[in-house]
C-alpha cells in the first residue's frame, strides 16, 4: 500500500488540519468542521459520516450548503458526541436539519444525538438513493450515496433563504425521493488501517453496483467500454425511477479515476438520457462522493422541477462546490 | 490496465464531447475548446498541450481565465493548425497571449502557429517552474507544470480588466519567474495507448521530482510519511527560490490520489512554510495538473505581492476553478 500519510491512525486528523489551514471560511473544533462565520436566525444543516469520501461532507460546509460536518474515522460513523456539539453549535434558533446517509451506524448515532440535544428543534432526512442492492453490508434498506450532494445543495439553498425547518426537511426528503444512484468499480479501495485492498477484483472484471465502502454490488462482469458501463448504470437508475423532463445528473469519480475518463462517461450518459426523451438540465462531473483510491464512477440522477433547479442554481461557496458568489 | 474508455484512440475526443455536453459555457470546434460567448475588444488567452492533465487546460477556459485551449492527444502536443484556429478565433482586436508549458513539442508548435497567423498580434509566455531537473525527456530547460495554473489565472484576470497585450504578457512572465514546483510520484501513470505503466516503481519506493508525463525525476527513495515527503518538496522549492512574505501555494494531486491525502500533505506544507517565516496567503488543494491515474502530488509556490493577490482573488468561472461569480 502506498499512501500519502503520516500514520494510519492520524489520516483524518491530519486532513482536518489541512482543511482548516487551506480554507479560512472553515473552523475545525472538536473534530467538527464548522463555517467560520455562522449566520443566525435561519435553519442550520448538519451532516456527517465516515471519512474517505472527500469532498463529502466537510468539503460541503459553507454558504448555501452545510453549517457543519461531523467526519468519523475512515468508513466509520461519527459518535453521537460531535453530532450533539455540531447541532448545538450551529442552531441559530430556527432548528437544525440532520442529513444522514442510510448506513446503520450513521442512522443510529444521529438518532441518539438528536435525542441527547435539548432545547434545539431537530429534524432529520435520510438519504437512500443507491438502487444497486436492497440491504447491504452496513445498511438496512438502500444505501445513501451520490444524492447526498443534491440534498445538501438544495436544502442548503432553501435554508439560506430563510425557509422554516419543516419546509427544508420536506424538500430535502423530496430530493431524495426523486434521486437514484448506481456505482461501478474498476478496482477496490484500500483503507489506511487495512493496508490492502478491501476486496479482490480480477484484472479483467468490474463490480456493478459497488458501495462507497467497497460493499458488494449486484454482479461482476467482464471489463467493458465506457459506453457499455454507462448504459448499465443508466438502465439501473432509469429502470428504478424512469427519467422524465429535466434532470440533475452527476457522474462522480470514486477517487482514483482521472477526470478525462469521467468526461468520457458523461458523454455517453448524456446521449442515453436524450435517447430516453429526457434532458440533462444541470450536471456535475468530478470527484464528489469518493471511496478513497477506488477507480470507477457512480451515476446519480434527480428528477428536478423548476423550483429545484432554481435552488440548485442558487449561489454556493464551499471548498467542494462553488458558483454564483 | 483498467480504464473507463471506449477505445484508446478516442479518449480525448470522447472527453471533449463530454465537456461540451456538461458545460454550456464551453464550445468545442475542430478539437479546440472555446468560451461559448467570446468577449471582444480585450486581450485573449490561448493555451494547450497534451491531454491527460485535466482539468488543465480545457477546464480552465472561461471568464477570468483562458479564451481557448488546444488539447493534443494524450501527452502529445497539439499541432499548429488548431492553435492557429484558436488564435484567430479568439482575437478580439487586442491581440492574443499564448501560454506555453516548456516542452519541446509545445514550444515548437506554438511558435509555428504564431508565425502562421496573419493580422493578429501574438505574444507568448513560457512556463518553466519545475525545479526537479534541468533538461528532461521532452524538455530543454525546466519543465512547465503547476505554475501554469497561477499564470493562467492571474493573466486571465488582467486580460479581463482590459490590460494591453504587452502588460498581460509581462505579468504572466513575472508570475512564472516567481513560481517553482516539485512533484512526488507514488505510482506511475498508465497511458491508454501503452496499456501498461510508463515506468516501474517498486512498491516500497517513491520517485522524487517526477514529471507530469512520468519523466524521471531526481532520485528514488524509500516510501516515507507525508511529513517527510512534504518537507522534501518544500526544501526543493524553497532551496531554488526562498520563500518570502505572502505565498500562493498549490498542493496538486496527480490524478489517482484521494483528496483526504492531499489535505494531509497541505497541513505539513503549511507548517513548513510558517517555519520559514513566510505565509500561505492563498491556496489550492486538489487535482489541477494531473498525470492521468498517477498517485502522488506536486507542490507549487508563487511569491506573490499585493497586486498578484488582487488578480488571484478576481472572479473566475471555469469548470476547474471558480469563485466570486
Amino acid at each position: 500500500m502506498k499512501k500519502l500519510m503520516n500514520e494510519a491512525g492520524s489520516v483524518v486528523e491530519d486532513a482536518l488540519r489541512g482543511m482548516a489551514a487551506a480554507h479560512p471560511s472553515l473552523r475545525v473544533e472538536g473534530g467538527v468542521v464548522y463555517r467560520a462565520e455562522a449566520k443566525r436566525g435561519r435553519v442550520a444543516l448538519v451532516s456527517g459520516g465516515g471519512s474517505g469520501h472527500e469532498p463529502l461532507h466537510a468539503g460541503f460546509v459553507g454558504f448555501g450548503m452545510l453549517d457543519a460536518a461531523c467526519p468519523g474515522e475512515i468508513f466509520t460513523s461519527p459518535t453521537p458526541d460531535p453530532i450533539v456539539a455540531a447541532t448545538i453549535g450551529t442552531d441559530g434558533g430556527a432548528g437544525v436539519l440532520h442529513i444522514v446517509k442510510n448506513y446503520t451506524g450513521d442512522v443510529l448515532n444521529f438518532e441518539l444525538a438528536g435525542e441527547m440535544v435539548e432545547g434545539v428543534e431537530v429534524a432529520s432526512v435520510l438519504v437512500d438513493d443507491d438502487v444497486a442492492v436492497l440491504d447491504s453490508l452496513y445498511t438496512a434498506g438502500r444505501r445513501g450515496t451520490g444524492a447526498t450532494v443534491f440534498v445538501e445543495k438544495i436544502a442548503g439553498a432553501l435554508a439560506e433563504e430563510g425557509a422554516p425547518l419543516a419546509e427544508v426537511a420536506r424538500v430535502a426528503a423530496d430530493v431524495d425521493a426523486r434521486s437514484r444512484s448506481f456505482g461501478v468499480a474498476l478496482t477496490s479501495c484500500t483503507t489506511p488501517a487495512a493496508g490492502k485492498p478491501t476486496f479482490d477484483l480480477p484484472g479483467d472484471q468490474v463490480e456493478l453496483g459497488i458501495g462507497i465502502h467497497g460493499e458488494p454490488g449486484r454482479s461482476r462482469v467482464r471489463l467493458a467500454g465506457a459506453r457499455e458501463l454507462a448504459e448499465i448504470a443508466v438502465e439501473a437508475v432509469h429502470g428504478d425511477l424512469p427519467f422524465q423532463d429535466d434532470l440533475l445528473v452527476m457522474v462522480n469519480g470514486m477517487g482514483g479515476t482521472p477526470l478525462i475518463e469521467l468526461y468520457g462517461v458523461f458523454a455517453e450518459v448524456e446521449a442515453f438520457v436524450r435517447g430516453k426523451g429526457a434532458r440533462v438540465a444541470r450536471s456535475l462531473v468530478g470527484n464528489y462522493v469518493t471511496s478513497l483510491d477506488m477507480q470507477g464512477f457512480s451515476l446519480s440522477v434527480c428528477r428536478a422541477d423548476d423550483e429545484l433547479l432554481r435552488l440548485w442554481d442558487a449561489p454556493v461557496s464551499t471548498p467542494g462546490l462553488r458558483w454564483g458568489r
